[in-house]
């Protein structure tokens, strides 16, 4: 990641943008995408750590690229990301426009150059990242269920939640030489655990009056798991999506290894654990 | 360009960025970095021509996605571009900046799906593409330094006007077989024509009263070839220029035809030409 940002700092290049592309990466949140990566990539033996190592950073560039334009006075106005002014606050709205477009060529360039060592899978990974990122069913197409009045709700979410979750899987197969498609449903479920988890957090912070629901989201009557089941509920929900997500592990060396870290991540989504604050995105 | 919309606008896409991912390429520009970008394949041989098809696709997504962008209230705040509303008026704002967001990662997606035949030459292309799009050198970096108070004038150029004529020569080289770095300096000349012929067309188009300079460029202190050198000068400058294209041309079996297309260009600019009126950014 340093070395990409750095790279994209080099040479001639206008000095606040420079400034604006590591502002925007550090501090780093959970790199929860990039580490579902890397565990998929070990998981399936790992033989180019090269390929797998620019794959996560590649994703993870991705993800901040959407942040910084999720931010944007246009989308959700917000003022704060991660403890310190969003990166328009703190530069401009222009910088913040061209950093999100940078750091999304940046995340492609990435892959390129760790390509040598395997042109195939390097392609495969560049088209995978794309097909989750652009349109019709990456997280461009999520946020832009959002300018529409009829919203389909299972395609919003998979692609404004999921996709990223769906990259990260399939790219961590890729990296290691396994075939993306049968790791599509990992990802699906592991986003979709994420949204409900994510919903039960902002619903317990309210309880506790812990801190408020962040509530930015443009989509008003956007629907909560809690609302509609209930704590209880959800965390059942949430047990039994993760239960789906370890039986559809596809046969890699890993498979224990991987069953038991989404055991963990369950595990981390107790009632005890969720009533620290935390970040509602990260 | 078509398939790759339509691609995009596939599966359970949110309809109305799908419709502005169109809106946004058609009716095409000149399509002139496309054009130069093939003209220089053929001139290499052009042994892989569904590889230098998609390398012309990909680069013209890009240019098409930093219109969009560009023409954004926070940079230029367009109402016009190509004869009708830009994006942002057409659509909305947050669906603007996902369609630039969309061309971007199309761009890379189509190189990554014309690469199966030779993995070796998508990868450098998608490569070359990012250099010339993002930091430090690419059209993002351009863009950037309209936001510095003291501005590196030969990067600037070089970035925001050049940087995707390099790309043109360069991926129509890298698509045929050939290597790049022989390539950048005729694109880098083409781009600085393509600079002072504009500042040309702007000049004499204003003496003409057969319209007005477009001047929405946020740079308003921003050096014009014209203003230096006067018309005259300005013409000589520009012959200048393309004498050391054609000069910069590498060797390869079709040299003598992409000297002859320059040369053409450069007959297109005389002041004849100049005095129809032309849409002043391509």
């Amino acid at each position: 990641m340093t070395a990409a940002i750095a790279r994209g700092q080099g040479g001639d290049a206008p000095a606040r943008l420079a400034s604006a592309l590591d502002y925007a990466v550090t501090p780093g949140g959970a790199r929860i995408r990039p580490t579902l990566l890397l565990s998929v990539a070990i998981a399936c033996g790992d033989d180019r750590p090269g390929v797998s190592d620019a794959a996560a950073v590649a994703l993870e560039l991705i993800h901040c690229a959407s942040l910084v334009h999720d931010d944007l006075p246009c989308f959700d106005d917000s003022d704060l990301r991660r403890g310190k002014p969003t990166v328009h606050r703190a530069y401009s709205e222009p910088l913040a426009v061209l950093t999100g477009d940078s750091l999304i060529v940046m995340g492609f360039d990435v892959l390129a150059r760790a390509g040598a060592a395997d042109p195939l899978r390097a392609l495969q990974l560049v088209s995978a990242l794309a097909t989750r990122t652009g349109m019709p069913m990456g997280i461009c197409a999520g946020q832009g269920w959002e300018s529409e009045s009829q919203i389909n709700l299972s395609a919003y979410h998979r692609a404004k939640t999921g996709a990223l979750f769906i990259a990260a899987t399939q790219m961590g197969a890729i990296a290691a030489g396994y075939e993306p498609e049968p790791w599509e449903e990992l990802g699906a479920r592991i986003g979709e655990a994420f949204q409900v988890a994510d919903d039960l957090r902002d619903a317990v912070c309210a309880v506790e009056e812990i801190g408020k629901p962040v509530g930015q989201d443009v989509l008003h009557a956007r629907p909560n798991a809690v609302k509609e089941l209930g704590v209880q509920g959800a965390m059942k929900r949430l047990k039994d999506i993760l239960g789906g997500a370890i039986a559809s592990i596809p046969s890699c060396p890993g498979e224990a290894m991987l069953a038991e870290m989404v055991r963990r991540y369950a595990e981390k989504m107790t009632p005890g654990a969720l009533s620290a604050p935390v970040a509602s995105r990260v």
